[in-house]
């Protein structure tokens, strides 16, 4: 208890809640380190694509940056308009369950699930990827530090909501002001020298093309810079941490996002056409990160050079934490509608959802396991949840104008709808270009999460629907329960489970079962003086002794047998099992002990059915051999 | 079932146990291999440290193996008189335990035991060792086929102690056939050449001398060959196994296993000196075992040298299998004597001891994990079990015939006497010259299991002294028992719960926790209506609704509190605790259910005390959601 509270701080009472709220200073590192990290590897992800382009390619990075800036400022306003409209957070799911239906919500709830599992493994695997590439000497431990940074992150994230935002303000900050200045520095450096600055290092050697331009690859090239899109929806599905006024304080932190986002996407996509940087092959020699080729030319390799890609390493490694804030919530919701089990709706000690802390560190560090914590094959994948959902919310959005009317809704349903048409281009053109390096797969995870949901809600239906009821309580006397008590020999235990049945009822049976195999004393002999006479003496009916014979050595075979006999042959009266249970003071001395009564316990709930009650009387002794 | 029955045969019924039982011809092969296959590797030990000597080495090969030829059968008289004064079994145990004491004989069981451990890995290792370097393209395999054999062991093993038998009898009686046969050609070779026979393959180059002959070498090889005795008290651990007349059996078996090792040995000596075969440095290129180059010079490389090799490494892997013929007696008698949990005592469903079985499976499979199923550096921890274990049987029996005076004893006495002063002082040799490679660890394992199973006796003498008692029943009139019942909501768990409390007692809380997380209804409004109502209508007591609140999202804590104050408020009467349960039809819906009914099972199992009796009231439910 003392060490859980070390590690995960005191529990928080209920009332405690409002004090953990956040405003935007706080909400830019917890709801936003996803989309700001988006910058580092979105850009890097188009111009990998141009790169057989050679030179040629790098004309086109800025027109389509440009594109990609435009559908985010789309995807902004409507997220904005749907902050406001759904203050209760749940994003997509909420807005496309309340405007399409159930199944609508169901698939941007699996398609975001999806996502946010992805992020956790992608984010951390970028970051130690980067951090080995700056110290090779690591590279034999990167499942390891993939696996310390997630138990950090579930810590984190486990003591509450506005720790992990403080903990997270001094990177993210580092990495927004490092980025600025060498932006401005390269912007500056631009200007002066009329478009045409001399980078500080030498840069790669360039490639010869080797394609010609061709729609195919620019459109590829356009899905995979969309992945600087993916951690947009996380406000609008957090929004219910903010501190009142809520949905200002989540306005304008989506709004510090996007604009931060947007000011990194256009420097940078600058930068590279200024410079004539083209990305390097990845995994071949010399590899460098679009980034760090744009802060060497810029500034050199000093030590402005190195904080800044220090500080994009812990962003990247920290972006993980973006679905610890999201992905509880989306569970916490799909639970309070029966799509998840109950236990993800209830907040755990910090007043955080735990269960679904736990469940996403859970999932993300199996697929960080499973793939050695390499992740690359994993980002093809990733987009596509992002954007099928930003689709369902925007059309969404559109129905909810439709229903609302009015002067507003005259305004908003355009955006909405050029948002919607927009972003479900994307998701098709994401889809289909992406089909081949691994988008199957979401393709065929998602509708199995989907089924998976509505499979679970129509068993807690099918189960509530038997279990409820509004009938009073039965009292119609019943006859007293027939009681059966396992008693393998005359101890302390024996008596104690008989002595409680003789309570229950006057219809006790003590069964013992004989088998050759340790010396057993039959009951037969002793039962005269030591339970027969003094029940007869007191006036109490006598406890019947059942002596069965096991040819087979076996316990539990005869014992079930004759308790199922007995509730066949009585079908009107409840079969209460007394079971003497012996308590060792510590676990390891279970071990020791053969552990009946547990497993008779499970047989009988498997096969007693309804009117088989299984009873524990225990027993408790010192384990260390003294007599007490 | 089903598959299991296929698996493991048929359960047999404890009368057909005669049918188990063996004689000598089965005998050899079940109690024998260990001893066999030790020829393969005690000679190859010897010569390996003999190695440094260059060629002079050879010469003190035949001396060394006289020596322990000699030792060996001092240990087979020794052996065959334990066999006839202890039918019963346990060997070097029993008879440490009744002439020297119980410590003694704990001494020597952990000696054992350790030993049959060991001997499973290295046995099994050894032969795939043997396997691979004939066919080297199973060497990444190595551990895999060593957990296969380890399996395939097991499981023949738990059909039964005849089943194993008759697999074992052709590999056993084909190593010593195809070996005998190779052993005379080379004699008759060796006679008919004056005793210097040409080989039939050149020899690998003799290594130039690096040492002169010393004391200490001669020592240490023959600590190193002595190896070659372990296995020999199998037969004395298994007597109980044989049919009658039983002892005559087991002296014919252990008479049949001892002159074949004995021809072996001796055998091997004679040929490596006459044709001045020296071991190959293991684990160096061109690296051959003795036999095999023993039989390559001798024959060839022709059909009868795969033949041979072939049924060496078969021998070898299967010698594991007296481990499993005998570890799990050991326990069995251990367990008997409360020195071990009771279920090692209790045969299986094929009569044998399962629970020995099983347990040496696992022990020794995560040995050959630890070590990759290479386990070489285990050999020198091998020889300081069966040792000790000689030396202790034999000083037992000096004591034994002592107490029993007589003319029997006068003649048997002195060649204990011999034994005892002989295996005790091979002991110190071994420990001492082996002690840095390993043998310390022998030295440290040994005593650890030794109190191990002191305190196990004494933890379960400790728990007999409290459970034990024969007072007869009591029968005072004690108060009925206040009932507590979980009820979270009205639904038919909690009217089955209610219901059957009320049969219990007329002092009946139901209890309900409330807290913010799921939406949760007061009872105290419904109670009137569908309790107190009904319940007073039929001149019942009305049960007592008790709701408490939890501040902090918690159950456990706030009802375990209420049961605990109750129990202290009441120290005259018993507590019963009710708790519906809800009863899925298949395994993996429990995990869409919080399982509190388990939990609070295990917690009031743990802080409730001798007063608190849980009772489960099931409820049965349909999970695929249709109601029924």
């Amino acid at each position: 208890m003392a060490s859980l509270n070390w590690l995960l701080g005191r529990r928080l009472a209920s009332d405690e809640a409002e004090l953990e709220r956040i405003g935007p200073r706080t909400g830019v590192p917890i709801l936003g380190l996803d989309a700001l990290a988006s910058a580092a590897y979105g850009p890097e992800a188009a111009l990998t694509l141009l790169l057989p382009l050679g030179l040629a390619g790098a004309g086109h990075v800025l027109p389509l940056l440009g594109l990609i800036i435009a559908l985010l400022g789309l995807v902004y306003v409507s997220y904005r308009q749907t902050i406001s409209a759904y203050p209760g957070g749940g994003g997509s799911y909420t807005v496309a369950r309340e405007n399409l239906g159930p199944h609508a919500g169901l698939l941007a709830a699996a398609a975001l699930a999806l996502d946010y599992i992805l992020n956790v493994a992608v984010g951390i695997s970028a970051g130690v990827g980067a951090l080995v590439s700056m110290v090779p000497s690591l590279l034999p431990h990167t499942l390891l530090l993939c696996l310390l940074i997630l138990a950090l992150l579930t810590i984190v994230n486990l003591r509450g909501v506005r720790e992990s935002g403080l903990a997270f303000l001094l990177p993210t900050y580092a990495f927004v002001a490092t980025l600025f200045v060498v932006l401005g520095i390269g912007l500056v450096k631009s200007l002066t020298s009329g478009g045409h600055p001399l980078s500080e290092v030498p840069l790669p050697i360039r490639p010869p093309s080797l394609e010609t331009v061709s729609l195919w690859i620019l459109v590829r090239a356009f899905a995979s810079g969309c992945t600087a899109m993916t951690g947009v929806e996380a406000v609008s599905n957090g929004v219910p941490i903010f501190r009142k006024p809520t949905i200002v304080n989540a306005q304008r932190t989506l709004t510090a996002i996007i604009a931060i986002l947007v000011v990194l996407l256009a420097g940078i996509g600058y930068l590279t056409r200024a410079y004539g940087i083209i990305a390097t092959e990845p995994g071949a020699r010399g590899y460098q990160s679009v980034l760090s080729l744009v802060t060497a030319a810029v500034v050199g390799r000093g030590p402005l050079y190195y904080t800044t890609l220090w500080s994009v390493v812990t962003v990247l490694a920290l972006s993980a934490n973006t679905s610890f804030a999201d992905f509880p919530r989306l569970c916490r919701i799909l639970a309070e509608d029966r799509y998840l089990p109950d236990f993800f709706a209830t907040r755990g000690r910090r007043l955080v959802f735990s269960h679904g802390i736990v469940v996403l560190a859970l999932l993300s560090g199996m697929l960080l396991i499973g793939f050695g914590g390499v992740t690359d094959r994993l980002i093809p994948l990733f987009a596509v949840g992002a954007f099928l959902a930003f689709t369902l919310s925007q059309a969404g959005m559109v129905v909810h104008w439709q229903k609302l009317g009015g002067k507003e809704a005259r305004h908003a349903l355009p955006l909405n709808l050029a948002g919607a048409i927009a972003t479900g281009l994307t998701t098709i053109v994401v889809i289909v270009s992406k089909f081949a390096e691994g988008a199957w797969l979401t393709a065929a995870v998602i509708p199995m999460m989907f089924f998976g949901f509505v499979r679970i809600r129509r068993h807690y239906e099918g189960i509530g629907a038997q279990v409820r009821s509004d009938e009073p309580l039965r009292t119609a006397a019943v006859g007293p329960p027939i009681v059966v008590v396992a008693a393998q020999s005359w101890n302390k235990l024996t008596e104690r489970g008989i002595h409680f049945a003789m309570h229950l009822s006057s219809d006790v049976h003590a069964v013992q079962v004989k088998s050759e195999s340790v010396k057993m004393q039959d009951l037969t002999a002793q039962w005269p003086c030591l339970v027969a006479e003094p029940a007869q003496s007191a006036g109490l009916t006598v406890p019947k002794l059942v002596v069965l014979t096991s040819n087979y050595r076996q316990f539990f075979e005869p014992f079930l047998a004759y308790v199922l006999q007995l509730r066949d042959d009585h079908p009107d009266r409840d079969l209460v099992v007394v079971i003497p249970d012996l308590v060792v003071d510590h676990w390891y001395y279970r071990f020791l002990h053969n552990n009946r009564g547990a497993i008779l316990r499970t047989l009988l709930r498997l096969r007693g059915g309804p009117r088989v009650v299984v009873v524990n009387t225990p027993f408790y002794v010192d384990g260390n051999g003294t007599s007490c």
